[in-house]
């Protein structure tokens, strides 16, 4: 197994280091030979090679099985909106050139965790709902985009095209047969041209896969009704921007952004990262959460190598620290809590 | 004050008539002539002549001090990708032709309502926002949208000037002034070059208004923290989609769509509406409930007419409605619930 490691910008070298650690353990318990090779993105590649998304960090992650990736951002450039080069423009020319054009964000609950949701237990106990968010199309990438010639005007464009929607859909359908067999294509059709075709071309699948249920719903009542009521989803398929939006939104339910995974799967390798950013303000501290990047890497055996046993393995450790109260100051309850490396120790 | 009625689609009309009740009661209590004109609008102006929002109706609506509106829309629509004419259409016709470029939506808890909230009474209590969504421009309106000839890729176009940007900004620095003195600019400029507009426009404006502090988000980060801590927001400033998805979200902080009112200001003349839609499935049963109409009414004393007694008069009457439990079934606690009907005679 060939790990390509993109540690990233802010919190995101602590949390990858931990997946790491964990990967190993896993390795030597299972009989699996692992291979890492770390590589630069984001801010740190701007710093070191004026570029955030080296073509050598592409070559390795081409050669790869599977990316581990930390996060990337860096408030040096937020808040200059004129920057040229930019810590995100690497994360999407990463994801158009890999092909990643399935985001899968899965929202579930921990027995343990779920009084620090901000919602009622009645609410959310039970919630598990997956994201399949379009990644390398819509408003992200389409053309054109930029300024008028005076600078008094500005524009994007969001542009799909039916083998864009189809090939995302096709994976929500597939989802949707081993699961609760519910597909929910979020739009915003009574509005947008583009999730128009998103809606017709749902409907023109969906009797190829007469099992499941297809509901179709505006991103706007989506927005209330996965606070409401996140039990009455099952698989969600939508577009870029507002697959950015709600699963942001849907890492509430859990309680944590500390412990939200994500898969990117599609044409050239499969990426796995914590779903929470850079988190510039605690980095360095060996204060941030890593479970989310531990579950990222727990994605990684499920959707890259598909052994689930060692998914479980991963996954049954990260419970029993939740149980045990081997967490980070984000989670802990009481007086105790222990550091990233600590609890990257204890897991592995 | 002349005021155009526009009852719409769905339980717009049922809901439409409690507010017409209780500004009847307000014109008698504090001696004001009110005349109401009707007009037509949505899928049943569609029936009627054809199209969403006739010229007449305009005309009714240019000609008012302000507009009350129910709402629009029709799952006949809905479903069907292909419709040349769509009720939503009328809506964004209106907004354009209306000027009506700021749509300002508070969300606030009403103590007796706070435990129907699917969010802990501890981080919702309290909770006093408003969102200033602009709403004649951005991915609504840009130009082009469609299709290729082929029909395989469909397109949508976001676009904004400066001063569209500017006049949205500067109102909500001067809500920010009579309130906590806290905006927070919602865009995506890590991403879209409109939001970069944004961002630089709004940085441009802030020494303006000293006494403002400013912050900026990412629209992502504010889906998340609206729901894990509504109270560190105040005025949040957006454009229109994020808006559209953002202020429908922030409506399960009071635990009922059916509660929230909105105002739509700017050139041409001023629109009051519940922010939830034609509900078709209630239409027609006398069940809907009327107090974010009623609460729109409440809006439209203070924002058209500046009589704030008449305004605090109608949500003291709500207010008592909700304490004495003379609400809808959405909202009654035991076996006793009132018809829409009934709850609009009891606040008038
Ligand atoms: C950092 C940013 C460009 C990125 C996105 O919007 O896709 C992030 O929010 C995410 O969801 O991975
Ligand atoms: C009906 C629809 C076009 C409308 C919008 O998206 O603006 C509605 O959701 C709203 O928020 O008023």
């Amino acid at each position: 197994m060939n790990i390509a490691l993109l540690p990233g910008d802010g919190i995101g070298p602590e949390v990858i280091a931990q997946a790491v650690k964990v990967v190993h353990a896993i390795g030597k318990k299972f009989g699996h030979t692992i291979t890492f090779k770390e590589a630069i993105t984001g801010a740190a590649a701007i710093d070191a090679v004026g570029h955030p998304y080296p073509e050598e960090t592409h070559q390795v992650c081409l050669q790869s099985d599977a990316v581990l990736f930390g996060a990337i951002g860096d408030p040096r450039f937020d808040n200059d909106p004129s920057a040229k080069v930019r810590p995100e423009q690497g994360l999407l020319e990463m994801r158009k050139r890999l092909g990643l054009f399935s985001n899968v964000r899965p929202t579930f609950t921990f027995p343990s965790l779920v009084h620090k949701s901000p919602l009622k237990r009645e609410r959310i106990e039970g919630t598990d709902l997956v994201f399949l968010r379009e990644l390398t199309g819509g408003i992200y990438f389409g053309e054109p985009r930029g300024r008028n010639e005076q600078g008094t005007k500005a524009f994007d464009t969001c542009v799909y095209s039916v083998e864009e929607i189809e090939r995302l859909a096709r994976m929500g359908f597939e989802f949707a047969q081993k699961r609760r067999k519910l597909l929910t294509c979020v739009d915003k059709a009574n509005v947008l041209a583009t999730s128009r075709l998103w809606r017709e071309t749902v409907q023109r699948l969906a009797p190829e896969y007469p099992d499941v249920t297809v509901e179709y719903e505006f991103v706007d009542a989506v927005a209330m009704r996965l606070i409401q009521w996140p039990k009455a989803y099952d698989v969600l398929i939508t577009e870029n921007l507002f697959g950015d939006i709600l699963t942001d939104e849907a890492s509430v339910i859990s309680g944590s952004m500390g412990l939200m995974p994500s898969a990117s799967l599609g044409e050239n390798t499969k990426l796995f990262e914590p779903i929470h950013g850079s988190y510039p303000q605690a980095a360095g501290k060996d204060i941030a959460n890593p479970l989310a990047t531990v579950l990222s890497a727990a994605m990684m055996f499920e959707y890259a190598f598909e052994l689930l046993d060692e998914a479980k393995a991963i996954s049954d450790a990260v419970n029993l620290s939740l149980e045990k109260g081997v967490v980070t100051e984000d989670l802990a309850e009481g007086e105790v809590s222990y550091k990233t490396s600590e609890v990257g120790d204890w897991l592995a």
